[in-house]
């Protein structure tokens, strides 16, 4: 009996994981192109080939589920990047660009992994876009120990700063990072000329620009 | 006779004004919550309180006029602010912080006189996030006298940047503030903590990230 069962559950799971894995492509695209509010689970279902559908619900639950699934799908790898590059700094004396670094060039590198085109950071723009998902997909990711040691080791190198602008400064270096990576993804997938032709390239200048701002003399 | 038609034809082209001015301030506040591609023009006709779902074809003509048409109410009175501003700067030795003053101030103080609640900063960026209607409104902006003037002004205090450097650093600029600007908006619309209170606050800290993205070292 266990041997005839066996294979038919896997079958089922088989066939569940891919499932699953259709509508997660197919909901990052469409999230990514019109927004998460703009689209419907039904809409998901449908694009994701599934006759059925409920299919988003059966498999996810809500449409926050869903959201955080696809960024959880992402969140691995570039973890899995930044703790690599957390490590080989250890034993050096790592400055403000060294740790912008190791914020940047794990989502970028990530992006580079995926071959082009890619929509997860335009779908990340949207998602921060929405103060409901940006609460709990950065609730989510303040639960990865290398990503805490990199906003540690940036708050470290930091000049003292009065509270308020730090929570500017953060607010608006997200802002610069998320947003210009999504435009450069659009770019990047539709072809339209740009003065840089890859995400190390991007990164670079994306570093810079957040070091500047972070070491901006405050005026007020 | 004339006395007779005059009275009427008035009446119409009040009620005609009335009626667009409706359909703008619906669509701006549609535009700005859910995105241009997410909002049908029949939706903005009922919005608007239009009986006549074709009204925003009939009194704009297609979406892009009527999203030129939002921005274009915008532009006008930021552009007499920068006006106002460039003139004040005549015979003065003006750094890059003038300049970035004078690109920023105008578009805070007019949010500042609109009051709270305001949509105009999420309805650009929704628009800045559209490559097609990004295009548009980009070339409108560019036949405004002052706001060259002050790009030029920002130009010239800008150290040797390789071209491209100067093109990214744009873009991340663009991002910096209208996403920026739109998350304060919506924190100051929907009572949300945040570490200012007013968007002469806002305005500040957001000059002096310009100006240390400006000037931040290459690295490259």
């Amino acid at each position: 009996m266990t041997t005839a069962t066996t294979p038919s559950r896997n079958t089922r799971t088989d066939r569940a994981s891919l499932t699953r894995e259709a509508i997660l492509t197919a909901a990052e695209r469409l999230f990514a192109e019109h927004g998460v509010f703009a689209v419907s689970n039904r809409q998901v279902s449908e694009a994701a080939g599934q006759g059925n559908n409920a299919a988003v619900g059966y498999h996810f639950g809500t449409k926050t589920d869903l959201v955080r699934a696809i960024e959880h799908k992402h969140a691995v790898p570039v973890e899995k990047l930044r703790e690599e590059r957390v490590a080989a700094m250890a034993g050096k004396d790592a400055g403000l660009r060294d740790w912008v670094e190791c914020l940047v060039l794990p989502l970028t590198d990530h992006l580079t992994a995926l071959g082009n085109p890619t929509w997860y950071a335009r779908f990340a723009a949207q998602v921060m876009a929405d103060p409901a998902y940006q609460q709990t997909v950065t609730r989510d990711a303040l639960t990865l120990p290398a990503l805490i040691v990199v906003l540690e080791g940036i708050n470290r190198c930091l000049p003292d700063l009065p509270g308020h602008v730090r929570v500017e400064r953060n607010i608006m270096g997200r802002n610069l990072l998320i947003h210009t990576c999504a435009e450069y993804e659009r770019a990047l997938a539709e072809g339209t000329p740009l003065p840089l032709t890859n995400w190390r390239t991007a990164a670079s200048g994306l570093v810079d620009a957040l070091v500047g701002l972070w070491l901006a003399p405050v005026t007020r």
